[in-house]
């Protein structure tokens, strides 16, 4: 038995007892934490384990299935509202492992007292954002909690795709490969951050949120030479440059400069003091392409009005330490990490 | 502007804001109006409009897609817990439509402040339910919540299946045809209303909460005659025959002496003054069968653990009146309604 006690239990000497924080939900570093020391050591599998955003299912004919709950609060924020979060967020998550989806099952968990106009304008939202993925609801559920202990609304979509070849998967990344990224990063995570919680302060920025599956899938289709994508949601683009250096076990390094950052969203987040590499975007992917396929890659991902913000970001070197350095714009370098817990808290 | 004014805004003669009720998310009549009137005509398609407990994908080869949300309160209780009904709301709802489970995601959301050991056991107890249905958590995601706006932990579990022939669909239901159910009835509703309601009380009542795939597509893959299969959880038996009535415009007839309870469940219906056919079951299925079907049907139910009480309750009747009516024990007959709205709340 552990002797540490902490305040409120000093007085009877009952041991602590290890209690859930928010920073394990964020996508950083201990959302990994909670992941692999309590969920993947009872339901690891061998699909489980690839920790993709997608599953690709076993016995099936390339069917990839998703998952994503989005609590966001407000749930109404400049640029998108939980219903398009709740679409895009599995829609892109298919779209990444290259499934083109085929439908979506919808759960709602509601409040007691919710206004039913509230969640009117939440469907209508979803209805409007997979008429823009081109996908339906095919599938849902309802539950209604009791008032004070909910959050008001939670969605949880699972998505189904069909995932054509070619394959995209971290095991193909190879050094000289290039990094890009589709667009501006962070206006999702510091557009809910700045409603939530400064709700009086008139900002510019806007969350990106947005279905990517055409995009993607045109790019899949029509060019040669795409060995991985995700979309760098909860833990922001260092989240994901810094998985894709651990997955791979290879050197990448990442110019920031290069990166795109729209100056009302650089502004907000020097304000906050965070770091833009670590916030959430909700309608931008990480593509790594080998680099002869970048020219194409580019052109085609210009081409789309998601996509039209497209840049080259970083390479993959030939060191297999494993890590992600940020050059950046002052001429210095440092180790990017994952965020560590909660920096910006239930935007996803 | 509607006139009229509840208690609390009669002072600022603010107009009444709809608002929604427990009882919308029930499983009876007013989660039907909540689904008709708020949810189909915004996100209504083919699939949807069909109302089953899966969807079959289009563009797919005959995958079926679900999802299910589990809120109930206490997270444990005589008979089971959150994790094996998640796992099983799952599984049952792909096997009534003919569909052998493929993978399932998982969405946690757990609010700050949770005990840790809590979330493990329910992890264990997906792993364990999980490798008796034989299906695995494939995909997953996992939110955090501020303490305060949570229900503790809430589940939702999508799951795909691969439904194959042959087709088990209300349309295909004809006069003369058997109603079945394959065991005792109201235990799952009953069991968790007295853990949270009357947690003091000793009672032998226990969930029935059980995987039913196995001993369906057995039943399905060995007899022929089965027409329709579905899992009477929330609004009960009464909701799903009912139903049966209704789609078809057929008349159907319950012989209430034929009806499996097990005697201590009957007494707790009966104390609480609930009607045990309106209560969630967890581990049963109804199944509609044609006459000369009957006996293997019995015969193949009955050799599984969860359908040694199989029983005939009932047929189905020529009038086209749409109408389900029970046979009472003493003699008498009543129409039976679909439970109106909160009986037993989040017990699913």
């Amino acid at each position: 038995m552990t002797a540490i006690l902490d305040d409120q239990d000093a007085t009877n000497h009952r041991p602590v007892v290890p209690r859930l924080t928010l920073a394990q939900g964020s996508g950083g570093q201990l959302s990994d934490d909670l992941f692999i020391s309590c969920i993947l050591p009872r339901l690891g599998n061998r699909v489980l384990n690839d920790l993709l955003d997608s599953a690709i299912l076993p016995g099936a004919d390339r069917i990839a299935l998703t998952i994503d709950s989005c609590v966001v609060q407000p749930l109404k924020f400049p640029g998108g509202d939980i219903g398009r979060l709740a679409v895009c967020g599995a829609v892109n998550d298919l779209a990444v492992c290259g499934a083109k989806p085929l439908g979506l099952a919808l759960s709602l968990i509601l409040s007691e007292g919710l206004e039913r106009s509230v969640l009117e304008e939440v469907l209508d939202s979803i209805a409007a954002t997979g008429a823009e993925a081109g996908v339906r609801v095919v599938t849902g559920d309802t539950k209604v909690i009791p008032r004070g202990l909910g959050a008001g609304l939670c969605i949880s979509t699972a998505g189904v795709g069909a995932a054509g070849p070619p394959e995209v998967h971290p095991g193909a990344i190879r050094p000289g490969d290039l990094v890009l990224i589709s667009g501006t990063i962070a206006d999702h995570g510091l557009a809910v951050l700045l409603a939530r919680d400064m709700p009086h302060l008139r900002s510019a920025v806007r969350s990106d949120v947005a279905p990517l599956n055409g995009m993607i899938h045109r790019l899949l289709d029509e060019v040669a030479g795409v060995v991985f994508l995700r979309d760098p949601s909860s833990g922001g683009l260092a989240g994901v440059v810094v998985d894709i250096a651990a997955r791979t076990g290879l050197h990448v390094t990442l110019y920031e400069k290069d990166i795109p950052i729209l100056p009302h969203t650089r502004h907000a987040a020097d304000m906050l003091g965070i770091d833009p590499l670590e916030v959430a975007n909700e309608g931008k992917v990480v593509v790594v392409v080998r680099p002869e396929a970048v020219d194409n890659v580019l052109d085609a991902l210009r081409a789309d009005k998601y996509g039209k913000d497209t840049q080259i970001i970083g390479v993959v070197g030939t060191e297999p330490d494993g890590v992600c350095d940020l050059r950046t714009e002052i001429g210095g370098s440092r180790i990017l990490q994952k965020p560590y817990g909660e920096q910006l808290m239930r935007i996803g």
